[in-house]
């Protein structure tokens, strides 16, 4: 395998008390770490001091409670806390090199709202925002906002494509010196830099222009989830960082060469696109000592969570009575069209395990690439998916906070240095520099420049 | 005259370079202030050392640009900058006590959205933050929502009040108790603590529960801003302060009176709601030395900007060419249904004014209360409005910043504090009790009171 002479993407992903379901039930947990500003500010700091090129914060417009049954929600910390944008917004103050990344969802915000929240916080923050392109998993959100049903994914992804174009264009409503504030002529804005966009689609309609400058970063970082047919489509047409999510190198290579390989279709180059898969690592003296450590947070799931969770996987009340600490019982079936069940299934079977060893397996890290060992172990494996064309770089998800990411910090970032692997300083003082991005030239910009060329 | 024994609230209602329309050429004006964060945070540590109970910020969602005459905002320095909740999220992480207005509008918001960013702000700024609700003045902000027309005002505030019932509803999802976060029991939140909304009116279909905790001040301060007859009856349901326009004492006690008397139908008391009328005070060493600080300003208002003003209000173009220096030409008629333009042509015929004299009188203060003087001669006319019951407090609009804040707090607040009228240091940690408003006890926990009381 070819070293690689770019260097590893580092995200925070932060998530009150951590990734883990049961975080919040560890002993050293800040119980109330989802409402305490000073919490994810001293999260914040410490990814900055440790020069991670951004932190991201994941979202839901209040979709994850089934409303017919709240005892459903009792057990999981995630079911209320900070809006993101407001949490960044202030975070934002009290950093000063750090990217900030917000999740918002396409299929519920006014483009108009989003694209101005998201402009402003680039300037609040001199430059470092970024903007986490979702059309939302949880389906109950709808009913947040007006409708009966949340809906099809063509459909969210139609609209996503349209709503990206709409932002990008408000973001565009004015050219970098658009306002000359010239106090002789009492010009302030001139009227010839102005760009209103006039949009009339299918799903949008949106006249601009927006009422926010254009931002330092010429616009927000974009960011994107999705891992879909869709969602890979319009990733390699508008996204700048992909966040995705692979259990093996081989799938994760696959998916980097499908993005990066459509870009070319757009008119862009790989460079300007970074994917970086979720981990979920856990450092110890040894990889058992790092294992007995995640064993630790495994032992606080709540058995009604693993219940559920099986019951929903199954589509079969009855594994709500079910002994956790047995084999499935032999009636559980599944319908053959639906993979991720009938995987799941096919392993317990297999491996003989019972219901809380299945439901442990993927409730704890919710899917994610989890791996365990001491430094050198875990840079191995972060270099294997660098160099093996399966990463850019990596979304730090620390199961429980601020321990892991602590440890992460102390021990892997010193050893990824010693390899030449991570940066020592902040190369630039926006997120888009350090990402090594380029800035988006205004259009009209661009196609003076072609002009000029052409004469 | 009674002199009343509570104090005067004051609010800093602050905009970029100041409220006058051509403070931005002022030759010390930072012209950038926009979009300059380091600004707001300066003034608003300012205000806050100076013990104002709050800042505040106006907003529109893009409403104020005439598409089809880009020239016409070439001149005005409100088109572009900051957004207030992320500005204010930014400022609530640098400041301790002040509270933080923000605007926003009921036509063009989803309701889930709104209620959900306020109340993070209000956590994020540890209980600060308040919601000034209006309905949208700028017709142009449905373009940019996907509507072809701005509804009209009674469509606007019949949605208003659904829409402020929806947010208060949302921000009573959770009972101030309903996160036990019990790591024993695995218990993170108490079912029995959340009420599902479950909306369905009118207007507004929001199932909720919000997903975010009930906020330190219960919920943030709802503020109005509208003096309309419908924005006068949903001020008496539903705000807890009033910003307003007068001219004269006696109409800020007429609607001082009007509002606080309907109060009572219902079930409020009215002190609980704060009266603030907008006032833009000049100080000076004399009342002369104020009016030519102010006249600095004025002399800096571009013709344009006063053309463009009278072609407008008169709906008649020719004025666009008509020399500012001359007397309104005699075909300047009013359609006399009209109220303001009658009252202006009638000032300025029988006063004889140019019409730039004209413009000046309205164009420089938008309208607000325009007060001149040395510090003892504004706190005597703020005095007369707060003892005559036209005010328990005032919105302190500077033609001029950071200058005519410096003046206010160095001059008039002193005299104010000698005089016993204000603070001298903030009575509690939230706005609420700042402001002397009470916390809003969960309507669940008043039921179980009066279930309580009636055994």
């Amino acid at each position: 395998m070819t070293k690689r002479t770019d260097t590893i993407r580092l995200g925070a992903f932060l998530m009150a008390t951590g990734h883990h379901v049961a975080a919040w039930r560890h002993p050293r947990a800040a119980k109330d770490a989802g409402v305490d500003i000073e919490h994810y500010v001293s999260l914040a700091q410490k990814a900055e001091a440790a020069k991670f090129d951004m932190m991201f914060l994941a979202d839901s417009q209040g979709g994850f409670v089934d409303r017919d049954d709240p005892e459903s929600i009792a057990r999981m910390a995630g079911v209320a806390g900070f809006e993101p944008i407001t949490l960044l917004s202030a975070i934002a103050a009290r950093t000063q090199r750090i990217g900030l990344v917000a999740t918002a969802t396409t299929t519920y915000y006014p483009p108009f709202l989003l694209a101005r929240l998201f402009a402003s916080l680039d300037t609040v923050s001199g430059g470092r925002a970024a903007w986490n392109l979702v059309t939302s998993a949880a389906a109950g959100e709808a009913q947040n906002f007006g409708l009966e049903q949340h809906p099809e994914p063509e459909v969210r992804y139609a609209r996503a494509a349209e709503f990206a174009a709409v932002v990008k264009g408000l973001w565009e409503s004015w050219e970098d010196d658009a306002f000359p504030r010239d106090r002789d002529s009492g010009l302030f804005a001139d009227p010839s830099k102005l760009h209103i966009l006039g949009h009339k689609g299918a799903h949008l309609s949106v006249a601009g222009p927006l009422n926010v400058p254009r931002s330092p970063q010429g616009h927000p970082v974009v960011v994107q989830a999705g891992s879909s047919e869709p969602g890979r489509e319009l990733a390699a047409a508008t996204a700048e960082v992909v966040f995705t999510a692979h259990q093996t190198l081989a799938s994760a290579a696959d998916f980097y060469a499908d993005v990066k390989g459509r870009m070319a279709r757009h008119g862009r180059r790989p460079e300007t696109l970074k994917i970086m898969p979720g981990v979920m690592a856990v450092v110890g003296d040894s990889e058992r000592h790092a294992r007995e450590k995640y064993e630790e947070l495994q032992a606080l799931v709540h058995p009604e969570i693993g219940k559920r969770f099986l019951a929903r996987l199954f589509e079969d009340d009855r594994l709500l009575e079910h002994d956790e600490n047995q084999p499935l019982p032999e009636w559980v079936q599944v319908d053959g069209r639906k993979s991720r069940p009938a995987l799941l299934l096919d392993m317990a079977r297999r491996e003989d395990l019972t219901a809380r060893e299945l439901h442990l397996r993927v409730t704890g890290a919710r899917g994610h690439w989890t791996i365990f060992g001491d430094a050198g172990q875990i840079a191995d494996q972060l270099e294997s998916w660098f160099d093996g064309h399966g990463a850019d770089g990596f979304n730090v998800m620390p199961p429980h906070l601020p321990d892991h990411l602590d440890d992460f910090i102390a021990e892997v970032l010193p050893e990824l240095r010693r390899r030449g692997r991570f940066r020592t300083d902040y190369e630039g003082t926006t997120l888009r520099e350090n990402l090594g991005l380029p800035f988006p030239e205004h259009p009209a910009r661009r196609a003076a420049a072609l002009a000029e060329a052409a004469e």
